[in-house]
């Protein structure tokens, strides 16, 4: 049975910047869990879906938070499956704060780090880590990948054309 | 009855950083107790800490953590006492990583981020916050404030008589 | 009887920024009284209203300034209550500036320094150093707390029946 | 069978980095081979490794390198296996040239970063993406898991006995 | 017979920001031929571009790329020929992530980084390498100087007539 | 007699910023002159300027400059007049670029570098140094304090009497 | 007569870092006073210095500090007297917080900021200030910038003969 | 007949660091002139080299500098031969200082940087120009190339047989 991915963040006004991960977990036909949960507001819910997350047929956990973005590491402290985390931008330095929160993880307990407000590649590393066990889904990556080249090559053709 | 101060660390090696903190509060006569807590690799004795912080007598939380440092924000997550904390330096820009990790906290949650490495600090804004209610050791911090004032002004005193 | 808080801001700028520590201490119950001085402009109202702080019955200063943020190091060189330290957002790095300002304290003389703009948490560590000694206050900081987790665990409840 | 683990660095001057990645993964049992690439001395030995990476073998690929650090990103571009990117520290600010080289991949192309020199989370990281399919593996972590909490505990015990 | 410059973007969208270049580049009578070509998306037409562009006629390869950017350093594997790498600026620190990708390169490997958006500059550079055995491009780039000090120098005239 | 103060500017995008400059001087009955000279593109009016600027009747040089803005170390280098550098904010980091292009002069040539975009005080501070052998100067600046003090005074008076 | 500058310390630790400054200052045969006086420890000291620098003779203050480096901007708020900044160096980004609290000081109160650990700078801008109205000690500045070019074409004809 | 390459450094104390450019430029048998000029100290020899360095017989010119680093900047003003910068290494977060103002050039007068302390880049990037017209220098940066290549592939090789 195929392994659902957790989206989770740390507050709503993440959402909009978080829906490309979900329209691609959604486009690779892997099941999404969305949450609001706040590593610092409700720990208990925190602690809760990392600590049961396996069990309840989860794969892949992905954690989108700002500032000192917490969320992604104290889900990590529950869980053993593969964490990602997407560090989103603030105004302190274009989110600086939430990528050296999210990625400095100590020895011992890793998460994995996107871009900043890499949301769309979130979606991507899961299908990735779960197309390991998954044929079909790494099919799909690989068609993913060759429709991204094509898209960029149409691109190239194009001003190739043009007269500047 | 005077109320503790939890001193908490996140690794051992945090230790010698934090020693001035420790020795500053005996010397206010203010009783601590020191732990060592991992806020990813033992969660759940930082909920435990925290959680119960105030029925087991803790007046102030100091948590001192470096790199990707949740500790003080963790613990803050589990208890309405003042959670302070100190960034320890690292090798990323000397401790940026870890002050934004502690000082960037979101709404309502709040951490009292003192200096990078700033141990000594941590233990006397513990005590200001105690002597609100304290009489005696308000005194106390008036005194150590004329004392540094008094060391301070005899330095000047010897520079000023030097030959340049 | 009641501590109040100072409210202290470099200029009258800041005040937008800062509405949000005063609605909160309001919300509190904790009387404030809100402050115009400037560290640099206009000193000697800084050292009165700081070296008198604890007669004049505040408890907790908070002090809000941005860029080379000198102000809650200046009243905290006056006083020994606990001064809380807002740095204001700026063009330069988003805030670093009065961030690194306002955190990076001498030995001696802390500031408790909360997030960039974090007025909000200001207020509420201010409630949190006050409610040692008022059982009351504790009280209400818990009440806030939980709701704050219920607002969050509504918006979770929500997303989750959303469909993506 | 075995997935196997790609440990790749852009210079034999890392090596030393990266050795607690590779004890790391030994000690897990997965079969590792270290490889020295440049993306930029020896471009076509890392498209050559990635673009047959799958189909010898191996199911995740981690990339150590400093600076500029484009080989992560290089053997991302060939492979929709996983890649692992270890920026290494340098004197630019700590690390925060690799850093950002590394994490900041475009729309399409994850890397998974981990922290700055972070060779044994790296492992880690890779070990719990391969146990998504093996539970062996998956219980290894839950075990490696409860020893470092078991260490800390141990540690906190011995200083709470500690006479300061 | 004079030598082509490659203007190579990693995305459309750095279009705008490269047009002063190539409008530059014709002003100076080099030909130019625009491409969109992406390091991680489309790495076998950079190879292609880059390990045959001296044999097709380019002498300088110009290459603008944002965030983790390494399409110029990809270029430089594959060619001898100079590459100027234009970062583009992004939100994060202004474009820190996008310099420090291109201008941090390894030994052996050099890329000529311009400043941050220096479109015009990484035309004017190409022009000056191209001038040195183009007399005639030379004088041209010596017009162009005197042009741009004379430009200054009048507005530095109609300022000092001006009334403050 | 008076000595004058002249105030250039890199280039006329910069006037903006610094009309305050401007204006503060000629409050002050300072006599200026405005220049736009380019430390790039008209390298010899910046040496006339300058190498002449103390036989001119000027006192006090002020460079305005952005990016890499050498402008006010390039005069700094032909007079021993002071120079004052105003650094220009940019969009890397809100103009650290050009506040350590400014700021970090190699020993033996200074300059007085003030805040980015300190236009304001960049006249401010000319004043102080011409106020030295001025009387008439220096009584201007100390009513300037005192007018300052007193505006800031009347909005605390103010904000004192608002209702929150 | 000659007006005299002090040399004003945060701390005696930066003593050694200073003692070019004052050398320099010996040099040009200006008279010195070295003072410790901490804006925060001694906040009195430092009112009392700069309150009445003027009336007691000295023409300018170099202050030096390191950190929340704000020992300039509080001298700078009790006089019109030009005051020089030293930001001293530290392990947070080799200064930049010592940088930051020192240069971006707000609107009315210039600080005259050289480069971290500049101690020979501020001497020179000092002097500099101080040559305004003294003829023999401009030429004194002017023979030593004849000495230092002198020196370094020494050093350049020497380079020019090696054979590398 | 050959063109030369200036090897100017700002200070001799960059001798160490730039020693790799000169012997790169030797073993790819270019003749070069090692020079020791300061854009501040002698700014008129800065002028004399660049404006007449064309005529003199080169054709590249590599300029070295660190903190404020204008020398690149400056010496471009007086010529339209390509000028490369190499920032050194400064203890201002490992030279973010010399690297942005090196690299930051204002549009119409560009700096070909290379990476902090990149000395050995310098020289390839010089004959990487000079070989646009120069068959037999273009067939020796190729070998170079290859050699490159062999000696990270032989690495690769031997750490292939390494047991861990």
């Amino acid at each position: 049975m195929v392994k659902k991915v957790a989206v989770v963040m740390g507050s709503d006004s993440d959402l909009d910047t978080m829906r490309p991960c979900i329209s691609r977990l959604k486009a690779f036909g892997i099941p999404a869990e969305v949450r609001i949960i706040s590593a610092h507001r409700t720990p208990a819910a925190a602690e809760q879906l990392a600590a049961h997350a396996a069990e309840n047929g989860f794969g892949v956990i992905i954690a989108a938070a700002g500032k000192a973005a917490h969320l992604a590491g104290v889900l990590a402290a529950y869980t053993t499956l593969p964490v990602i985390g997407v560090p989103i931008k603030t105004s302190m330095m274009g989110g600086l704060d939430s990528l050296l929160s999210m990625v400095q993880m100590p020895k011992g307990i890793p998460v994995a780090c996107v871009a900043v407000d890499g949301a769309d590649n979130a979606a991507i590393l899961a299908a990735q880590m779960l197309a390991l066990s998954d044929e079909a889904l790494s099919a799909k990556l690989a068609q993913f990948k060759a429709d991204m080249a094509a898209e960029v090559a149409k691109k190239d053709e194009k001003i190739r054309m043009e007269e500047f």
